[in-house]
């Protein structure tokens, strides 16, 4: 058994009342002293524990007043069951970003999705007709665990020579796409209470994850600039975090990109501290400009991170192939999890996508997607700029991160839009801790140009109409 | 494009020839000078590179003759790396069950996998090809995350059809094999701490998986007359616990099944102590006399059921196709926790595999797949029989459970059965608690009758070597 300190369990008995509703939002929470003799403890544990739930958002100090639960602190959705349903708990979140995508909508911007008619269907299809011929057992075969060994050299060599750099087939697993990357890095290596370091705003399905192994999100603040290095050293330090998601180049939702100079000392936080830094890096390819800078996976030399790439989504999204890179010792741990999760990605996909790395016509492809999505990203800049948004402009990735008038409430703007048949991304759903932020996330990547300027102007009359 | 240094480059394209044996141990390294212009590198660079390989001893230099590879320079990098290891917990426990098929053997009684060649290879990848051209934006779409609508219907009519229960198209979710199912429910209905109840043996997967969620295991033993029902209601009544995982229909690893009268009690049982019973039915359709009694599922009016039903394994394992069947209102939460797995089953898998559920050809296929396993299985049991070896005759599903002479060392018996290139699977691991008993599993799925035969036979050598 587990000896959990002290000030963490005082944190839990917390959390609990306000997961519950029992001590609701805004509310103030009982005194250090009340507390301290209701549970039995000295009064720095409570100080401590209400601390802790500061930085990571539950609650809020008021000088002199005392602590109070911060607004939105439950991010767990209290489950109602009526009376013929079953009586079970769940443990899941609410995953709101996929209830957004399924409503169906004239002007979807809230997927970063591909338009299918951007990718090289036809010729793909061809070619995987031929793959049957080449492996008459491919259906009646399981792939190993860790993934097919041909795509797992192909892997190999495409880095080298796109990349130029070296990585042992030892070091690469084959995943279901990025998303089950994620959830297996957080089978592995997360699970109740322990801290997790996750960049803000984010990939939200992320934030699912790692709540649904129990862990407690840390959120570091994402600028242009890049992170803060103090504020990550300082938690590092003081929570000892198992690990820092991020999405360092063409940011999910953002579009900043960590700096080179950052990712060196990022990756020296990582050793020192011991913790591993998980780089999703699924916008790599899609650059306007010039390439980004490396992967911060390449400055690591002692095996603190892991890096995700998704592969199928710029030529075959339906394949669902995403390569993952770690130490050997880390990637046999992800392999057992990998067991876990499925027992290894299906053979026809792996198969199907080999083709891809060694073929000059999808490097062709991938040029002229670079193009074509940046026309829509500039036809979507520009009737922004016309009705006076503001936002930072990205250098690659799908999504431009829009600021909203302060007045306007992010719900109701979020409802209103669906009404006009437009989809787009709320920030608090970008937010690791579920908080309120007047932002938005449209993606360009779905829409053509002339859909794109419509949907524009038609989500600005619905924010002039919010904006009193 | 990459900021690894030069020299590190070269040293690592040293070492992977080094460590695939291309530049063979004692070999002379090529000159300075070759290596250079071959990579088009500096001398001064190659001379770094033999330097630092020299001092983590891959290479030793003589004076004037060059530099040569090091003896034993792999076992080095081995001892090297486990000092610079990433110094990480991982929460994954050792999964035997892979390690074991891991190893190639000529007599493969571990894996319960269809052999190959009793499957339909040929006119199943005719007619996937025919799919392309069905959906000509086949790889370019993903799935909803719940399945395709088409094989979630197809799946509707299936049972509907044969096995004459109406279920609705709300109830079914598409998992990537029964594996992921599992994995899914633990995800959404299981958590540190909580109690689930498993039957014992088990399916050594399942384990692992609700041990990786933090929970506590209880066994309920499982016999050729079922459970005992006085220790599921007194465990469920003392521990309410959140699920109790079985396979009651030709049970892995035993074959048993559990009779009509204790399927109703075991509903009843859950619905009063609100806990789901997760109803892994992998072997439903692998019945050599007659077929099993229906599903616990069919029983079940409040939604305390889920069904898992695996379905391309006997056709096209490649395709991992499986149908979890559940109360809308769980499918709900499945289905967030889908998303959180992995965003939705490839869409390519589904479509191929949606041909099966409608094609009278298949129903053929499974009626001499039945026929080809009655075969082995009795060519197994008489050559066990000859040997003296002891179980129960399972009237379906792909495994014996063979009782061993008690004074046998199962850890020893397996071992030494590796060594005879035979693979087994040990009692041990289909032990929810990991205790050691006297019993193996023999799968006589993959294997012909000959080699069955054969294999059995060293089996017996090595089982009366043992016994003292």
């Amino acid at each position: 058994m587990t000896r959990i300190p002290l000030y963490q369990q005082v944190c839990d008995y917390i959390i609990q009342r306000i997961k519950t509703g029992e001590w609701e939002e805004g509310s103030r929470l009982p005194s250090i002293r009340t507390l301290a003799s209701q549970l039995g403890v000295n009064r720095l544990t409570v100080l401590k524990a209400f601390q802790v739930l500061k930085d990571s958002q539950y609650v809020y100090a008021k000088d002199k007043s005392g602590y109070y639960v911060q607004k939105n602190a439950d991010n767990q959705k209290k489950q109602q069951s009526t009376l013929n349903e079953p009586k079970i708990y769940s443990y899941i979140k609410n995953s709101h970003l996929s209830d957004i995508h399924n409503k169906p909508v004239n002007y979807m911007f809230s997927t970063s999705l591909i338009d299918p008619k951007l990718l090289p269907n036809r010729y793909l299809s061809e070619h995987v007709k031929e793959v049957f011929d080449q492996y008459p057992q491919l259906l009646g075969t399981y792939a190993p665990v860790k993934g097919d060994k041909e795509l797992i050299k192909g892997f190999s060599a495409y880095f080298q020579k796109y990349y130029n750099f070296y990585i042992h087939e030892e070091s690469i697993l084959i995943t279901t796409g990025a998303q089950q990357g994620i959830d297996i890095i957080a089978k592995v290596f997360v699970q109740s209470r322990d801290y997790v370091l996750i960049d803000s705003p984010t990939y939200s399905a992320a934030v699912d994850i790692f709540l649904n192994r129990g862990a407690q999100l840390l959120p570091i603040d994402l600028t242009t600039k890049g992170f803060s290095l103090e504020q990550v050293e300082s938690y590092m330090k003081k929570y000892k975090p198992k690990l820092f998601y991020m999405n360092p180049t063409f940011h999910n939702p953002t579009g900043y990109t960590v700096p080179t100079e950052q990712r060196k000392q990022l990756v020296e936080l990582a050793e020192r501290y011991q913790c591993i830094l998980v780089e999703d890096d699924s916008f790599h390819e899609i650059y306007f400009v010039k390439a980004p800078p490396a992967p911060i996976f390449t400055y690591d030399p002692c095996g603190y991170v892991i890096y995700l790439r998704s592969f199928s989504k710029y030529i075959a999204p339906g394949l669902r192939i995403c390569a993952l890179l770690a130490h050997p010792i880390l990637i046999k741990w992800l392999v057992k999890g990998k067991a876990l999760a499925d027992n290894g990605t299906p053979l026809l996909n792996q198969k199907a996508f080999l083709y891809y790395l060694t073929s000059e016509r999808v490097q062709r492809h991938m040029e002229k997607l670079r193009i074509a999505l940046q026309l829509r990203k500039e036809a979507m800049e520009k009737e922004l700029s016309l009705k006076q948004f503001q936002w930072n402009s990205p250098a690659g990735g799908l999504n431009l991160w829009v600021k909203l008038h302060e007045d306007i409430n992010i719900e109701k703007f979020k409802i209103k839009a669906l009404e006009q048949q437009i989809s787009i991304v709320p920030g608090n759903i970008c937010d690791p801790l579920a908080r309120s932020i007047p932002y938005i996330r449209l993606s360009y990547s779905f829409l053509n140009e002339q859909e794109i300027k419509e949907g524009i102007q038609l989500l600005n009359e619905v924010h002039e109409s919010l904006k009193v």
